[in-house]
């Protein structure tokens, strides 16, 4: 068999080691016997596990963080060649799906095997369970078995990235910086927005993207409306600013940033926005380092682009990001998460030009040991021009 | 503003009225006072709302639909303007990420406005709740409400595809089509697999895909072991047997099917197996038409590549799909879901050559009065070669 040893997309395991001591250490001191993790990200973060099968939602996949010992992984068997190739030794399968029993009666006794004492679930924000509500009430009602929350021990482990998911991430900035960089090459007023998010992908692709789960944007005149719509056919127009915002995988980890374009020559009011961006990100690159809060960068950029008013309907002015596009913490007013070295962020600004015309700017950061780095190459103050 | 009315990939209202009507009766049949739904296919089925935005975890976001009556969009702010370019009149906003109260009261006020009676939230088979499972806590709290599941109506009105959305399916298939036609002439003997998986992507998007959420696949000596990796830079090497297996996205809707290519000539096993994978895949079309059940079509396959023995560890041998790469019914013998005009299906039989060696195949079909048409140009009975 040509098959390799190694899962793609994987670390070396003391990487999971050393993650698995961290949640380990958190168990005891919330006294929990077990964490319960049912989703893409929890396994690629414990288990190595990346696949894009998660697209399909028929499968509920279970993977459990005992307080001692290693994983383990009850999954359907349609997975087991590949998680044997990662560090996780322990894997129970079913044959999936089975309509009358999907896993729940697997997952119970394995629980009741290797967790005596209450189990924890992710049910914070920005968390799910992805499982069937039905099988769930199932699960819960197995004698034996008591679950609660997970204390915020997964977010907390997450938060904070390794050397090696920080060089990851790094990585996939890299990628889309590239991409972006041939965008005024590649991209020609009158082009349909629907094919210039079709060709932007494929210079993703081309600069070695793994895949591109989330590209969205816009173009319009002066500004946009909305920030999250897929592309119809309007071809673009000299005056139009031209958004494209992508989070791509290289390696399992995303990055997440935007850039802007002026199709043609940019309105005065156009350039003095992206250079007030521009200064924004600045100013939240300045404002990050350990010991400042996610609200004091909000408040440091919120100053430049609303004067301090107190953000957008956008909600918010950043965000965590790494094995997802966008996880823990906010850059809002009301999240005082204190940031500490190997968190990696977005500063996002945005400016109303006018009612209903946005421009968004984005940057990504690595929070270090007495302030921060830039992941993504920083845009120039002057407005990209495509079509000039 | 330049911005369309229309949002990219909606339908006229007239298909969202019906599928309303539809919804609507059942709930009559049922009991139910109103639907909550939380995810993206739902919200694509009944407001035609469709963005790649659902790949950040972040935001809950809900949609009604009462008993009697239009739905009702609760909803972070962030997607007012995308989804008022749709046909839901009904929008109520809250500006997302709020750590203190994310649109549960909201939703709860709303929920007692427009639900005097149960409301159906659908916990079976394939679905999940996209929501912190503390917020779920939260809300079935709420004095005024009671929650139950949705006694399958969702997955009972999305099994059966509208003439629109067939339409949709077989234009997804169709770049599918064209883009492994051209595997042959830009994909070479030597090629990194994580460089073909990247190339392939690309053909995808130049032949018309909107984006590619699936791709995965495997490259190993006379049969793979594995079909849900993503790819290394194992080479291409005489004797591989390359299988390419995507889920694209046209308007909104997915196609889900592979190919297999031999590196090289082919030895006799492999020509052999994909000769009986086409033959197996040719008897589930010839089985499918009206009346038939999942599980006949299971069986019509089954014969062919097992001799009858009951499947493999991949669980199933198709499924449906349309605004998810894989949705009911499964084609496994304890699914007898009585298949009906419009279902639209994959046929994916696979084979084991060896031990460890497998070979899958895999066409989308469309049941029709009578029948069943191919909505994939189906491979041929002799496999493609690389390198030839």
């Amino acid at each position: 068999m040509q098959q390799p040893a190694d899962p793609p997309h994987g670390f070396a395991e003391a990487e999971y080691r050393v993650r698995l001591a961290r949640a380990q250490a958190a168990m005891a001191e919330e006294g929990l016997a077990a964490l319960l993790f049912t989703t893409a990200p929890e396994f690629a973060y414990f288990a190595g596990f990346v696949t894009r099968f998660w697209e399909s939602p028929t499968r509920p996949w279970f993977l459990i963080v005992p307080a001692a010992g290693d994983p383990v992984a009850v999954i359907p068997s349609i997975g087991a060649p590949l998680m044997a190739r990662g560090w996780v030794r322990d894997i129970r399968t079913w044959r999936s799906p089975d309509p009358v029993d999907d896993g729940i009666t697997l997952l119970a006794d394995t629980l009741r095997e290797v967790a005596q004492g209450p189990i924890g679930v992710p049910m914070g924000s920005e968390t799910h369970l992805r499982m069937p509500l039905c099988d769930w009430q199932r699960l819960t009602g197995e004698p034996g078995l008591a679950f609660t929350g997970d204390e915020g021990i997964l977010a907390r482990l997450r938060m904070t990235k390794s050397a090696a998911e920080i060089d990851r991430i790094a990585a996939a900035c890299a990628v889309a910086s590239r991409a972006f960089d041939r965008v005024p090459q590649e991209i020609s007023p009158g082009m349909g927005l629907d094919a210039v998010f079709r060709r932007f992908q494929g210079l993703c692709l081309e600069e070695g993207a793994d895949w591109v789960p989330y590209l969205a944007g816009a173009a319009a005149q002066g500004g946009y409306a909305d920030v999250i719509s897929p592309a119809g056919p309007e071809p673009l127009r000299p005056g139009d600013v031209l958004m494209l915002d992508t989070g791509l995988v290289k390696a399992g980890y995303f990055c997440d940033f935007d850039r802007n374009f002026s199709v043609g020559p940019p309105s005065q009011a156009v350039q003095d926005a992206h250079k007030r961006l521009v200064e924004a990100s600045d100013a939240g690159l300045a404002a990050a380092r350990p010991g400042a809060t996610a609200a004091d960068l909000f408040h440091a950029m919120d100053r430049i682009v609303t004067g301090g008013a107190g953000g957008s309907d956008a909600g918010r002015l950043g965000h965590g990001l790494g094995l997802q596009l966008t996880e823990w913490p906010s850059l809002i007013p009301g999240d005082h998460t204190v940031l500490e070295a190997g968190m990696v962020l977005t500063l996002e600004p945005g400016i109303e030009l006018a009612p209903g015309r946005f421009m968004v700017h984005e940057e990504n950061i690595v929070i270090r040991e007495g302030g921060a780095d830039l992941l993504s190459r920083p845009a120039s103050a002057e407005i990209a021009v495509i079509g000039a």
